[in-house]
């Protein structure tokens, strides 16, 4: 059915997996949205929509002083002032009732409306009071001086935000200031993709059930559920699924084919179970959907990586399933470096910027060259600002691992291994 | 009044106040706490709960196999293999019904529960199928091979979480692995902090009023509200208050000591005005407030950073009151300098880690000595996986300049500036 490449770098994989990614979840006017963003909610741009005015809307002083005629101030110093007549003051908020003519002056605040007339402030610092109503300039003013023009934050017409952009405090910030928000003028934006998370696996039950001997307590579904929310999507679980592949394919088709097609996840995860034979599963199950709902298929199954070397890539009628290693940690990797970006495609935006820290070894990592490692370390500040970074050893089905880490160190797909002393990359998971 | 210092660097500024703020949020039992964190909300441990089970509660199998007893593997080799008999197969997620007697072995999937009287796996690669219902075994096993111990994850007792972490993914996991989550096994989680935010300015209007001459709608309660929102508190902006101290004494008053005192506010920003004439009038209040409901008053007023200079430190009656400068560039580089460590303060918990890359910059940043300055800039991909920033130059009032910066590059205390080449650490903000 689909091409099938084994064990690819997660970067090649996951440009070969999205690119053939079609599904968009669109977008649409969203009067809440920026409501949403300010209470950490996952509003983005869809469009860079032209700025309905200038901003500011009036010449500002950005300095407290007076605001004068430039000209006026043309060859004054300390030892040869030019002498101003103080004529008004210009009030904060409203348009200045004083007009300055030549030798004239007048008191302003930093944010205040230059008066008609004037052009450019004198900070108070260069001025001295002369006689009663009068005051010395002492440093000449060019025109616009200790002005903001109309317009200098955003011109009317220019775009306000970069297209794709997740909405951040001074985003939003600058919406207000143009009026935007509430009904009058709402924003575009992306629709947050819904992703339908299954567990499998006959072993698993949910957490508020006690475990028999041989049961363990269903995580990744949670793990998964709270890695979405974080890169802005709705997570739907949707629980756990025995090992047959007529309960799992019944699973995955309600959730990529419903009743009602609006109903449709933006991308599947599947955590495909820890034996391999769950695995083999979980890829014959979705090429059979892909037969009969729409390709590709899968895509990729095995990454050049460790954890998270059996991850599934497929493609169903366009939309993005990623079946995910059974071991928790495995799974978490996974998913942040295939489901996070897919998310962002799928809305049509750009991945979000991973954060992380340079770091240094304070211990010897093995490798094999032709892999990518991730490795939960420890973080500790160093001497002179540097970070150090601590490997935690442990078999990488221990969600402690992850759980006792500050982060993970990357160790690059050619290393065979990086030795204590060395640079790393360590993400914050 | 209180110790009075001038213009402190950022780091020392900081310290100096938080020293002096002692009210803290507390905590309390949350049965919800952990499904506000998964739907990305701010839930952030108390306390290191012990583990009330061994994880895993049985020994696991780590691989597909044959469970073993090692001693009847002892000098296997390819040449000459161990012979055993296969009496059955640890099925998924039940206590398997075999007992494995010397010379036996049972099918075992990844994840199962190991059969009684075996203490190794081995995987399916190292072995060969021989006589119907028998194996050869090529490579002995050592006791405990490929099994993951009972509490090899965490043991009972042992404490769950580091306390005072904000939950991520992975520590959503292990509270579910462990049954947490519910009424049955409650968290108990720090109170998000409540910020009272207040803009000042005769100028300022609410967004979605049209400004008139003069006039222009209010930013910074909306920026500092996001950010705080991000910081994990509960963001409660109360609008704008005219530039009169009566006004904005009885509004910080109603914030500090309301009439009923669990509504107080744990931490109050106020966006303290453009000119010096308002900063001055806010220090001023909260000097006044600090003698009638309890010190120390304003510790610092004026911090050695450019943008934000202006910032006001105070505590009154042991809670971090905080004024920022008024240009919304400057109020969201405090907010986040000052206000975000605050709040981590004041819930008792390690401040959090400010994202942040190292980048080559592409142009001079000039500085001064003794103060730290932030700039915004734009990144981009460089040659040799290097990362570039672009400063962008502007006023520093001008929003627009955060909205068009992927970050802000952090010049240190003691740089005259940097050059075009030198790397730099750019922070998200």
């Amino acid at each position: 059915m689909a091409e099938f490449f084994n064990v690819l770098p997660p970067a090649e994989a996951r440009a070969h997996w999205l690119a053939q990614v079609t599904h968009r979840t669109g977008s649409a006017p969203d009067p809440v949205a920026i409501d949403r963003a300010l209470r950490g909610g996952a509003a983005v741009m869809v469009q860079a929509a032209p700025s309905p005015e200038d901003l500011p809307a009036f010449q500002r002083s950005t300095v407290d002083g007076y605001a004068v005629r430039a000209a006026d101030t043309f060859g004054a110093s300390e030892s040869l002032p030019a002498y101003l007549m103080v004529v008004g003051e210009a009030r904060m908020g409203e348009r200045p009732a004083v007009t300055i003519g030549p030798g004239q002056a007048a008191l302003i605040h930093t944010g205040a409306m230059l008066p008609a007339g004037s052009d450019a402030v004198v900070m108070v610092e260069n001025t001295e009071q002369a006689a009663a109503g009068e005051i010395e300039v002492l440093r000449r003013a060019a025109p616009g001086e200790n002005v903001l023009q109309v317009g200098e934050d955003v011109r009317r017409g220019e775009p306000v935000l970069r297209p794709g952009l997740r909405l951040r405090p001074q985003d939003i910030g600058a919406l207000m200031a143009l009026g935007f928000g509430g009904a009058a003028r709402a924003i575009s934006v992306h629709r947050p993709p819904v992703v339908a998370i299954f567990s499998t696996g006959d072993e698993l039950i949910p957490p508020d059930e006690t475990p028999l001997p041989g049961q363990i307590r269903d995580i990744n579904s949670f793990t998964i559920s709270a890695q979405a929310a974080q890169a802005g999507a709705v997570a739907d679980a949707r629980g756990i699924i025995p090992d047959e592949p007529a309960a799992l394919e019944a699973a995955l088709r309600a959730a990529l084919c419903p009743a009602n097609a609006a109903e449709a996840a933006d991308l599947v995860v599947v955590t495909a179970g820890s034996s391999v034979s769950v695995r083999d599963m979980t890829a014959d199950v979705i090429n059979r959907l892909a037969a009969a709902l729409g390709g590709p298929g899968v895509l990729v199954h095995g990454v050049a990586m460790k954890p998270g070397k059996p991850t599934i890539l497929a493609v169903v009628d366009g939309r993005a399933v990623l079946g995910l290693p059974g071991n928790p940690v495995s799974a978490m990797v996974a998913f942040w470096l295939f489901g996070v970006p897919a998310l962002a495609h799928t809305m049509g935006v750009q991945p979000p910027f991973l954060p992380r820290t340079r770091a240094t070894l304070t211990a010897n990592l093995p490798s094999t060259a032709g892999r990518e490692d991730y490795v939960p370390v420890l973080l500790a500040e160093g001497a002179a600002g540097r970070v150090e970074a601590t490997p935690i050893f442990g078999k990488s089905n221990l969600i402690f691992t992850l759980v006792k880490a500050d982060g993970i160190a990357h160790i690059p797909l050619n290393a065979t291994g990086l030795r204590a002393g060395e640079d790393v990359d360590v993400y914050f998971l």
